[in-house]
């Protein structure tokens, strides 16, 4: 919305007939201000997309675990790399899949571990994984894109800016090879696996696929992507300049939702942060109160597959 | 089916009371051997699971086209790499999306190119990317897990067995690198992309998820890979030793298949292969006698999109 501001301003000054209205697009959901000490999220309380998205996941997170659950003698780790470069909201939507917490499964975000030292990001995501394999002989890591695992390559273009989409390297290869020990090879060039049973971690990137299959729509974030769409266009023919649409929750039960606008300059001006308290304290899982907040906006209930008592802790 | 015929034959040695019946299950559809010259699949039409497979990578493409006409700006190659090391019957569902070739879409078979020259492989997809980027500004490619571009660092467990699904490198990764000119970097570090046009090529990995989400399952495909197992279950109670059953198509139309048995023996010693005839002179796409054998596979119509002229050649 940066953008919108500046031209907005800018057309204001020069006297121009220009009317600038933003629509919140984001499926990582990281337009619309922090978390406020009200429990509230002060500009938008979330994009529409990353409904969608996060419905995706966590589908996508039941239907591994059945994969894992028939392969693990052989795959016993799985790791789901997923999108949002600097903010966590995507990978959190893995625990929607499960919110009482049965699926061996690991939730890693970029705000969750070390900035800087990534050779203890590694070392500590091996301990957690072998903590479940210990527990559950399996084991499915889902792991955001910008988690500091090392150097990825990023490419540049040629006026130097970083192509994130485009890295040499992706998180979730990076960490697949460090826990089949791949950096380690003995004088007949087998890897020596730093996994505590038998088998392979083997990756997947299901990439903009994430944010593009019909199949897995949240009816809740189509719904809304449209109205705010609809009310961004009414704001715009009205002739008011420099808002954003925004989708504002109704915090009394059942989930509801209105539609307002926010000046530009707001929205430019606030940073959306995942909250801090939301991120548990063994920092591989979300809180309930995510779930809580998350919940609504994927829709309908998700698919139920046969319980299994091997999966439980 | 090379172990069942081996238990079979030994039990019978040993006159031991145990029946063996194979069910073919693999859906890279590698089991069942070659086309014949009457244009009919030797030992098996094909195998449960593949028609669903098929159908995933068809709509994934679909899909994928229409992020590819909204990203090709800054995104114009999209590269997904998957299943298959050895057989192309998977990357060549991707035709089932565009059976008239609207979509600048390569598809790039492991029988396709050199088993041995990488060099020449990376090369030849390159100079194929660039045309369909000079004609059509975007191209999306749809490459098997085991097309050779070079070493990938395979994984070897202790006894020295290759583990293919947890290699170093993937094969849509090394595409990807070469296309963007990560190995060619100048002075200042910054990527000499080998595209002709601005932007990146970037890839995705849909992994085990396009062999399990009950979203693309084709109804044609759940109704044999039942049948076909019922089938099985009969034969093995009925006594008979060292069978598999199999799904044989009716060549009339429409599609029809009834269900058979095979010797065990019969299937152990034939190879299956993708038609060699079934591959277009030009390499990067398959015929439409495979898209007249498939498309029954996949179950009903796929979803539509609008049509957009710019995607047309």
């Amino acid at each position: 919305m940066d953008t919108a501001n500046k031209i907005s301003k800018l057309a204001q000054k020069e006297n121009l007939e220009l009317i600038c209205t933003g629509i919140p697009k984001t499926i990582d959901n990281d337009v619309g201000g922090p978390l406020q000490a009200d429990g509230i999220f002060a500009v938008c309380d979330h994009d529409p997309g990353y409904g969608s998205v996060a419905r995706n996941l966590a589908i996508n997170i039941l239907e591994a675990n059945e994969e894992n659950k028939a392969s693990y003698t052989s795959d016993p780790v799985l790791v789901i790399g997923v999108m949002g470069r600097k903010i966590g909201f995507i990978p959190a939507a893995a625990r929607l899949a499960d919110p009482k917490r049965e699926i061996p499964l690991l939730i890693i975000l970029p705000e969750s571990l070390s900035q800087d030292d990534y050779q203890s990001n590694l070392e500590f995501i091996t301990e957690k994984v072998n903590e479940k394999l210990k527990k559950q002989r399996r084991c499915i890591v889902v792991i955001g894109e910008g988690v500091n695992v090392g150097d990825l390559g990023i490419l540049r273009d040629s006026f130097g800016h970083a192509q994130f989409s485009a890295s040499e390297k992706t998180v979730e290869q990076v960490l697949t090879n460090y826990l089949n020990g791949i950096d380690m090879k003995d004088s007949q060039g087998r890897a020596q696996s730093r996994l505590i049973v038998k088998g392979i971690a083997r990756s997947e990137r299901p990439g903009t696929r994430q944010r593009r299959e019909i199949a897995y729509v949240s009816e809740v974030d189509r719904e809304e992507a449209y109205q705010v769409g609809v009310y961004a266009a009414k704001l715009a023919l009205s002739g008011v300049n420099g808002f954003m649409s925004t989708i504002v929750r109704d915090y009394n039960l059942p989930y509801k939702v209105n539609y307002d606008k926010i000046p530009l300059d707001t929205v430019a001006n606030s940073e959306r942060e995942f909250p801090k308290k939301w991120i548990t304290s063994n920092r591989v899982d979300v809180t309930d109160e995510f779930v809580n907040w998350a919940l609504p906006l994927i829709g309908g209930p998700l698919p139920k597959f046969a319980f299994d008592r091997r999966s439980a802790s």
